[in-house]
């Protein structure tokens, strides 16, 4: 993408442009998310956080799957977005003194990066089935799933165990 | 916040500094809507986008008696995460050459600004019932329920119009 050179002339360019969008949010995250288990004190979050990177490198091996059937260069863009949650991620943790706090700000960091890109491919998908892309609306709506219960299970640690003990 | 200080020592401070990352987060989006909406064709989605800043206004205002409840004083912190979100959707926008291809990608863009605040309520709202401030659960779960509503009226007006018209 140029700098305002008015690049994106048509839905399809829209969709092209976001694929490169999540696709560096996906390698961001993959480098975001074992700093983020490695300061989590629960055996859990710990878990969970390092079976989504799995999924997380999943995603991003998906899209090139995407960009590859589309027949377009498999090519990144910047994301200031998910720049900037990664970042007050980090920022956030780096002013937390106690662990079980800090697992309770982790898990609320995490699900900022879920939302993002739940918001992100659930408008993938829809763009990918108006352009007549079943062939991609299914890989997207499998990441879009997983980001889904991958928030899910957060809300379940952090109501079920990590809150309370923060909090106690 | 001060650098690295640790300054979050229990879960009440954690809880005072996200809403006070919220609150700005709500501030920057008082902003921008108007801003997204002026770039709009569509009038529905003008519409939505100021009936939005509308319900924004008022989930500031809601955040600022949520901090007279707590005794604390009202206050905002920068938060990299909303404004990563709203440069992108300026940097995208500016890129679009089409009107109703414009029209989809602000959409995508506020429903990120939309997922961003249902992470972060949907914590704010979990942290408040835990601390046992059920007055400030009141509050919060109001903005997170109109936030999810406005989420939901934008994917209506894509799939049904905008996406359509975009695509054709």
């Amino acid at each position: 993408m140029g700098l305002f050179t008015k690049d994106i002339k048509t839905m399809n360019d829209l969709f092209v442009h976001q694929l490169q969008d999540i696709y560096y949010a996906e390698q961001q995250l993959v480098k975001a998310l074992p700093r983020m288990a490695g300061k989590a004190s629960e055996n859990q979050l710990k878990q969970d956080l390092m079976f989504h990177l799995g999924e997380t490198k999943q995603h991003a091996s998906r899209l090139e799957q995407v960009f590859q059937m589309l027949g377009v260069a498999v090519k990144a863009v910047d994301c200031p977005a998910i720049d900037g949650i990664i970042e007050e991620a980090d920022e956030v943790a780096a002013e937390v003194a106690d662990k079980m706090v800090l697992d309770a700000a982790l898990i609320n960091a995490a699900q900022a990066a879920e939302h993002y890109e739940i918001a992100r491919y659930g408008s993938l998908v829809s763009w990918a089935r108006q352009l007549g892309r079943s062939d991609a609306v299914t890989l997207l709506q499998k990441t879009l799933d997983e980001e889904k219960v991958a928030d899910r299970k957060l809300t379940t640690l952090a109501e079920g165990k990590v809150n309370i003990r923060a909090a106690s």
